[in-house]
């Protein structure tokens, strides 16, 4: 298998750039942060920035270009941590995420290239933005694995009606969740895990099936992106297993639906803000690995 | 009159102490930064700490206590300032703002007395949250005053069904907004002004008449804190301005409502939460005056 060669960051990103690794970054190089990354034209920057500033929570903003048009090099948004130490000497945004989405004007003009090095210009400003893969490890170590990943699928992701606070031309955008079932009585120990990592999603947005209404989901077995959740066994929809009961607190051995903020959420926003111009960002799962570690950025 | 002796923020919070002022900071010391208190027993500051991370909007955290117990000092969460810079050397949090609030057990004990000398212990941290304030000077620099300025009242406040980003024990709240009515074609001119401000709450949340129904805000003549609020001459409801037409967004010269997030969100979320022991505040309006000043805040 070619993924036992592949135990850093770094060289997550080189595999990535000779096209030696192609797909989804899920489970490589363990223990290495992950990132989504949107790469806007340089006067979009500043609404973007401050869009992620409002809506922490969905948007965490890891680290951004060092200067606009900084293909190689990122200042960081992290405390504790530096650029290069975040994203280190010789990596190249345009080309270590395994593969690209194109958008021109708003509208999708390449799916899934490996590069974007004819795109780049040096009017572009990239942003690397937390990814939730970083807790999953923390959650399985505890015994709590995410279903999906015992299963072998993704995680099922979801739009909302919860409003993103608008920043300039990002305005209207919606919240998008990413959902892990979970028993009713594992939900503080869930909470507790998650929370440290606030760089990346943090604790739980909302719990139980009524959340599913709060949050405008319309069903919990389409999600939006990922695949569709399932019950422990992989044979039921996860649907099927919402009780009848008058009083949904009542069995602590129930399995809810457990959301977080989903790193897609700038994306969506982004889209839906009709900008001008040429837009990148990674294709969905296939990350962007960094050279700083999940336990760096737990507090 | 008394006010014209209280220009700097040490001034106000020197007058507070000694009460020669002891009611509202609305118009106080000019130009200088106000700020909401909250007072928590130790057990609960990392959750609420965390509350005002992933929901800087309405919670904007300035500082807090320098270490638990301090009474005062404050360590900075704005980059650009110092606690010293913020609260300078002499002031008092227990005496300070000019009227304070006492909740045990989270029921109100005590309403509008001077100080907290007696309530504040060793065990208690103090939390600075930005306020509105700092924007309506820039506002009416710009020729936009806010509408409740112009006709001396205090501006509406609402609670809303917009949930908050949950934390620890404090779960289930919505934010607070106020409200400023502007006409639709100055929305992006104040919308451009208020965003500098990001540590006390920055650009609105949302806008016009539809914004009502979206917030969950069940009558717009009918705010739950500060005064109702009127049409221009201060004769008429402002919800009586609402028109009947199809395409709500055809007028650009019809008032509609603005809302921002709202300081009262934090105490709003505090009282929500059921916390056992002594929790302070100040009494609504009546602030601290900080040393700091409105344009050291602005990005």
């Amino acid at each position: 298998m070619i993924q036992t060669s592949i135990i850093t960051g770094q060289q997550a990103r080189l595999a990535s750039r000779s096209n030696v690794h192609t797909t989804s970054t899920s489970g490589l190089a363990p223990g290495y942060l992950q990132a989504n990354l949107i790469i806007l034209p340089s006067r979009y920057a500043s609404d973007f920035r401050n869009l992620c500033a409002r809506n922490p929570v969905p948007c965490p903003l890891i680290a951004e270009s060092e200067t606009t048009g900084c293909d190689d090099a990122v200042i960081s948004h992290i405390k504790t941590l530096r650029g290069d130490e975040i994203l280190g000497e010789g990596s190249d945004l345009r080309r270590d995420a395994p593969r690209y989405m194109v958008y021109k004007d708003s509208k999708l003009e390449k799916s899934h290239c490996s590069d974007i090095t004819a795109e780049w210009t040096s009017d572009h400003v990239a942003f690397l933005i937390g990814c939730s893969y970083s807790f999953e490890a923390e959650l399985t170590a505890a015994g709590l694995p995410p279903r999906q990943l015992v299963l072998g699928r993704n995680v099922p992701m979801y739009r909302t009606t919860l409003r993103l606070c608008p920043s300039g031309v990002f305005r209207g955008g919606t919240y998008v969740v990413s959902m892990r079932p979970y028993k009713r009585r594992d939900v503080e120990t869930v909470r507790n895990i998650t929370r440290r990592f606030g760089a990346t999603h943090g604790e739980p947005l909302d719990w139980g099936w009524e959340a599913v209404e709060r949050l405008g989901i319309e069903d919990i077995d389409g999600p939006e992106w990922g695949d569709a959740p399932l019950d422990g066994d992989g044979k039921r929809a996860f649907g099927e297993m919402r009780g009848g009961a008058e009083d949904e607190n009542e069995d602590e051995d129930e399995e809810i639906p457990v959301f977080w903020g989903c790193g897609v959420t700038p994306q969506e926003a982004v889209m839906r803000a009709g900008l001008e111009g040429l837009v990148m960002a990674h294709a969905p799962g296939h990350m962007l690995v960094l050279d700083a570690r999940d336990e760096d950025i737990a507090g």
